[in-house]
């Protein structure tokens, strides 16, 4: 990118949103659409925030919660909040420090990231970017390589480097529109690029190009087998298919419709979330993605069953605006309104929250 | 009309609604007002896209669908996909090569096209054009003629040209507004042009003009009897009269409020699919009409109980912007997002799409 | 009014909606507010609307509904249709030629009017214009005249007159705001104009005041006993209000909510309809008066319980447009609505309309 | 404030909401700001307004309503309506006549006012306006003072000059953004300024902050203890706290979220009046505050349970455009609308109105 790396936040933010016309106004209107755009006629993106915003929050006001926390256990490590980073491809197209930014902001504020697949740094760059502000670990989101020794060996790179825990993302096996991405910006973890088989003449693009490409469930029980850390499914939204998870040897779910940016015409995703918790009961640790835009929805996405969220879109705002000092901001900003929510609503810690489905 | 025809696909176009623009500056305001606008105060043409946005589509990752297909059989033919293009009147206002270039397009493309009993072309030559590209037979579009008789040429001249099915739309009695259509373009394959019969002082230009014209069901019973070939009703949407075109002895219909354009008031048609699944339990094909814009619509509608869709205004728009080209492109268009729905829903083939009523 | 009489209908009217604009441009905006607008937040006026957009029509097609028609028999009047023109006040406001316009054109079309207490024109010329085009004898509307005697003295004045029936409105007994009518447009036929008891100070304008002249249920028993013929109620929306007017011996009920220019937050009179009709069970005639604007809506209250329906603003659109020629042709044309309605719904005569309560 | 106070009533208001438009253009940008605004993405504001036009109002005509009144008892004092003005902070931002001109028209429209904590004048100064125009004593509004001792001589301070009632409000415990007030506007009654406690590195500005500083049920029935005229909890939505409210001893609950300025997301407060009115059965008077703009919505919330309702922004917007007249006119507009929506509802006095819940 062009314009010179922006690092100091601005003035006047006083909420996460308030960096989306930071963001607007400095990304060229390419990474900026790529960045804000759903699929289709954007319905699910729209029904995300919908969602959201028709689940009430009950005030319980007189409730003693000095000295009150959002400390909690996950996967092992110890975190200060439930805000992880979600694994946003590419993230040198919003600022010239890219991942690195986001893990260090991450870390900084006792929390962590996801690193996609699809990271425009290397992958140990950003391991060590997090450790150099002495957080815990970024995780790894694997995406499919089109077969099962390439993606292994993508797998055990990350785990090698510290990762300590995969998260394989399910949701997107068909890419039908992509962006040309400026020159230097490319997954630079990837053996080859992720591209459909090569389809003969009356073949199929999608079912005989990118679906013979596509992982299956038979894919993720062969992947369960080699790998020994924490293996999460992130792009489950029908109950039947977060059961069949958890049999496989699913370690954790993360419930999301890929910000709305798939298949245009899924479910809100925090509309899911509930019956998958009634169907999981406890089994296992179910993260939620996919319209988180403050601190409120946080608490509405762990009222209704999850026990941490991602956050995509709002961090790449701060990202864009300040680097790594914007995506720490837009952290504790979140977080700021997560603990007032949760104080307005009478819980001092997180297991406070009260299942509401 | 006096532009000059387009015959080449515009750049830009990654969907087939992105032709709606291409066609709105191509045509003239008569015509793509005619085209797009619906009756009364539009509320069923409204109401047809509110319903589909409304239908949530169930992605199901890690299905394996690798090989999967859209092929199915109907009524005899082997169709490489269920989108068939909807029997639209005078298609020479859109385009100069009219019903041809429908007929041409849905061949080439494994499917086929209805072709109206207001078709602005010879029968004959849009059969001829199909068989160019060496596709199944167009089906044909029967109006009522006012009686029996007339109406019984008119499909047996179709049958003998070698549309080997009738689609008999029953849903447009009474035409309350016309359009002026430019000289060179009419109803060419009509003995006399759709009129009511004349009514004296005191008489109901309604009820003793338009409806004097119009068929019964006992002019069904005779038609059904008169006719070998496969015999569909189109514009059923009430579940009793479904049950009622069943027992009379009707090989399919097609769900459809006439795209919006009849009875404004009508239900969306897709809302009105499943209980005529539910009542007709697999006795008769439905296909489904009014309302498709995209590929998941089409997947929506197969999951709700039809076999195959007929597209209508999106084939106009293709055909409008680039002849037969444009509409063939559509039709590719539509059946790529079909294949993606079904892929990311874990469907490889049709019968593999779940009912979900 | 100072513009000359516009008394020719004016090109490119396709439905009674046509008219509205046309009045909007020539009525002078005074006149225009007060004919179009709402109470409070105009809530019931839009919900009037939005309830009729929600009821569906189900098309019926291929019944034999050729001959038929649409007359009824209402209070002993043959009538060719079941629209009626609802008691708008002060028409003169709208056109030179007033009340007597309406009612000619009622009249020639085979139908009649309701005559205000506030017609701006005496009642023997109105009735008297009626009879000039052959038809049935105009109604009479009638306010509570504060007090028993004078309200008497107008219905019986009426009733010599030859209105065969009182329509007694009940649902407007507080005038928080009124019109400053032009000089020489006023209630001519009232001995006093109607206004609130005087107060005393510390008394209340509305209880002191207004509802020290307004009827009561007593009042009304008293009326009955007075007036051998039909009585009927106007502005009933509650279902044991229906009942107790049945009780007391009412001939017939309007179901109204004055067009959503009373109580602001009354309920769409149309949702009311049915739960009197299933309380009433066809003790009495129903009439529907609120939100008419089409055909098919006037197909929608009959479905729901009515015999007929009174049509309001859209006459007067009509008289202002162009005066008695304007009204007829607006009846014309929501008749014709109606009939194509009831051809399409499969219903050769009033009685086959389906109640879909 | 530089403008010069306005004391008169501008002409053409004929509800309360007249006033909004005339308040925009006087107050300064940031004062009208701070008054119309509610918290985060203002989905509370707006569902406060969409709830109440959701309630229908049942008109009951005929019913003998003359000579009815808005009268009531509360708390042993006697009100000539239900119309209380809510305790808006610092009201010398929008009159330089402050809360004064407030209690001088509360008290000569014969009812009352709530003095907020935050008042921008001294608590003797505005009791003796009341009392100047003869009324009933104006009620104070508590806000915890960060700890016990403080707060209770808060409140003897205001019982000892006259306030006969004292309304703890218990939903606003996080201040996360606050308004800058000019120089000479500032909350003169409070020993020191609200604010959260010191918070050492690595705390929570909210657990350890804010709600270090908050009150909890403990507090509350230490309070209880500690004062012997009625005291009631504002701020009040989910039936569980009130229903411990009611047993802590508390005599009386308003029902609000805060006009929308708190917790954004909590339900509209009219919409969790009937849950409240249900549970607690007539145990405690009920006061409705959230959302009223005019007296249909008056009634809405005395059907739904309350029995005398706040009024915060319109009496405002009167303060701003005429001072003490115009929150008197005000009142009066407010209470006109209200007896004439009961006398269309067919109610005599307030025990009429019937329960709709």
């Amino acid at each position: 990118m062009s314009q010179p790396a922006r690092n100091t936040i601005p003035a006047g933010i006083s909420c996460a949103a308030d960096y989306e016309n930071h963001a607007r106004n400095l990304l060229d209107p390419v990474a900026w659409s790529y960045l804000q755009g759903g699929s289709g006629n954007d319905l699910t993106l729209a029904n995300n925030r919908r969602a959201f915003d028709a689940i009430p929050l009950w005030p319980r006001p007189l409730a003693d919660v000095s000295g009150g926390h959002t400390r909690l256990q996950l996967f092992g490590q110890p975190l200060e909040h439930p805000l992880l980073l979600a694994p946003v491809a590419y993230q040198r197209l919003f600022h010239p420090d890219g991942e690195c930014a986001g893990a260090m902001a991450a870390a900084a504020q006792g929390g962590t990231t996801l690193v996609s697949s699809l990271a425009s740094q290397p992958l140990e760059q950003i391991a060590a970017a997090a450790q150099q502000t002495g957080g815990v670990a970024p995780w790894f989101q694997l995406y499919w390589q089109g077969e099962r020794q390439r993606t292994l060996r993508l797998a055990q790179r990350a785990i090698a480097t510290g990762y300590p825990l995969i998260v394989f993302t399910i949701d997107a096996p068909v890419k039908l529109a992509s962006l040309t991405l400026p020159g230097a910006i490319r997954a630079v973890n990837l053996e080859a690029p992720l591209a459909a088989a090569p389809v003969a003449a009356g073949q199929s693009q999608v079912f005989d190009g990118w679906m013979a490409q596509a992982p299956t469930w038979d894919d993720f029980a062969w992947l369960r087998q080699q790998i020994t850390v924490p293996l999460l499914l992130k792009g489950i939204l029908h109950p039947h298919d977060a059961q069949r998870a958890a049999d496989a040897g699913c370690d954790g779910l993360v419930i999301s419709n890929h910000g709305g940016r798939v298949l245009d015409g899924a479910p809100a995703a925090i509309d899911c979330l509930p019956a998958i918790a009634d169907r999981l009961g406890g089994q296992l640790p179910l993260l939620f993605d996919s319209g988180i835009r403050n601190g409120r929805d946080v608490f509405k996405a762990l009222q209704l069953g999850a026990c941490a969220v991602l956050i995509g879109r709002p961090a790449i705002w701060g990202l864009a605006s300040a680097g790594a000092l914007g995506v720490a901001h837009t952290i504790r900003l979140l977080r700021d309104e997560l603990e007032a929510t949760m104080a307005q609503c009478g819980c001092k810690t997180l297991s406070d929250i009260p299942a509401s489905r």
